[in-house]
């Protein structure tokens, strides 16, 4: 028998957490008092994201190095759509006491790997016992000289910018569902998504009108741009790249490509509005924001509505 | 049948969440973008505190309003205990799609209830689907001027002194274990705690050299200061108020009265340590801090070990 967490026990898994923990300049004190102490610079930004077994992962599909990362990424990738900073990250764990120590001990590394990628210091976090596996991150970021980025900022005229890949994601985990373990780049990147960190940040420097990160899909995302800044958004398919396993993946499944990239969540690129001559280079122009001429806001697939689902909501 | 979270669907709870949400000075965006922005004073100062069904809480023994109030209560608490100014606050929340919606919503008024007599604005939050009702919540606040109060600080000589009431909201779950609803005061302890907000500002202020909120227990909670800061803690009975219900309860359940106060957690009192002479008024004195002596840091009771339990463990 594998040793579980009732083996281990609550305080001996915070210590195995906190050992040697690098920690950023801004951090004061980290985690084991009740509060972490840091500083931050300009205005803060924060989010929290909430990651349930069964829900947002499965351990059949992922390692737990891989579920703790993507957690951190997916939060991360918040900080990033409002062009701030990263600083701080929390995170609550609340797992059944039978879960393999090794289990939570990798899923543990995976959150502090990627933390360390983002540029985030973990502050604080509590653990639990639950049925189900549960992660609660928080992360803070800060503005620094500039203000956040809204959903609401897009104009007409504006033209909308991707940093980041789409459909690598839901490539991948349609894969997954029909028992597949490649194409390994797909799985890879539904696994744990590589959000362009810095980008967000860069946007914002570049005078981004309006950002989001595409968690839900391309379509779903740029719904709440569209709505918060009244605007209508209309998409050049022409300019969205199709990647070689989502390509792979679509003609495996019988679906059309181009559904993966327009709708598949979970790959956390970055999706931003900016005044025309002002687009970073490493960014792709994939569309302009149009005056809504009596429509209602929305987004639109080469000046058509998209007829099929945008996007994943929860209780649905 | 009652509408269910599944009736309602995510988006909708969210909009109701956020009607009408009031928010403080420091914050310039609420909930709705990828993250709330908002100012900080000083240092930051933050916690993370993770709720679950049948852990933390029964739906059986408190209302949804309760548990919200509660779950902000209890992570508030972590800010008093550093010292530290209220700010913001996130909350994830997960919740099985068959809940009804009217328990989600009730849940949400005390949250943003206890919110509101806390001191924090609600930031940030987020929803998701789970087997088990699970919140998350995470509190920033700020230190302005002083400097937070850690569990570290304690040093022979200084007077340990408490703020706001120990033993009752372990007296009332006793008495709820045993299906009772009285004594009134004890079961309303449990159900939602009343930290003494503000009082930890006032200690810092006082020049407290240690802090820390009753949350596990008055022997747990300071045998975690009299480890970080290398002392031992030697707490004088005699100056332990026993509330009436407690020692109602006490009597009721065939158990020490002093168990209750000694051990008995989620009051949320704050109990801090002052150089002689420092200690604020309301603050009422319940023992010194004392040199090791060549003993391992801990909590004596009446200069001798406590042989009960001490307090509450996960995972065990």
């Amino acid at each position: 028998m594998s040793e579980t967490l009732a083996d281990v026990g609550e305080f001996p898994l915070i210590q195995r957490v906190l050992a040697d923990l690098p920690q950023g300049s801004a951090v004061s004190l980290g985690p084991g008092d009740d509060g972490g102490v840091f500083l931050v610079d300009g205005r803060a930004v924060t989010s929290v994201d909430v990651f349930v077994e069964g829900v947002h992962f499965k351990r059949d599909w992922a390692s737990a190095y891989d579920i703790g990362r993507k957690a951190v990424a997916a939060s991360a990738a918040d900080l990033e759509a409002m062009g701030a900073y990263p600083v701080a990250v929390l995170v609550g764990f609340a797992a059944p006491p039978d879960l393999p120590a090794e289990w939570a001990s990798d899923c543990v590394r995976g959150i502090r790997a990627e933390a360390g990628k983002a540029g985030l210091s973990l502050v604080g976090g509590d653990v639990s016992s639950a049925r189900d596996i549960t992660l609660a991150v928080t992360v803070i970021g800060e503005t620094r000289v500039g203000l956040p980025v809204l959903r609401s900022g897009a104009r007409p005229g504006d033209l909308v910018a991707l940093r980041g890949r789409l459909g690598w994601a839901a490539a991948g985990l349609a894969a997954l569902r029909r028992g597949f373990r490649s194409p390994r780049v797909a799985v890879q990147a539904f696994q744990c998504p590589t959000p362009p960190y810095g980008a967000g940040a860069e946007a914002a420097g570049f005078g981004a009108s309006a950002m989001i990160d595409v968690s839900d899909g391309l379509l779903a995302d740029l719904g709440h741009v569209a709505r918060a800044s009244g605007v209508l958004i209309d998409l050049d398919t022409r300019r969205l790249e199709i990647g070689d396993a989502v390509q792979a993946v679509a003609q495996a499944t019988g679906r059309e490509p181009l559904e993966f990239v327009l709708t598949g969540g979970e790959d956390h690129a970055l999706v931003a509005t900016f005044p025309y001559g002002q687009v970073p280079q490493s960014w792709t122009v994939i569309g302009r924001v149009e005056e809504l001429g009596g429509l209602t806001p929305t987004v639109l697939v080469d000046g058509d509505r998209w007829a099929g689902p945008t996007g994943w909501t929860h209780f649905a």
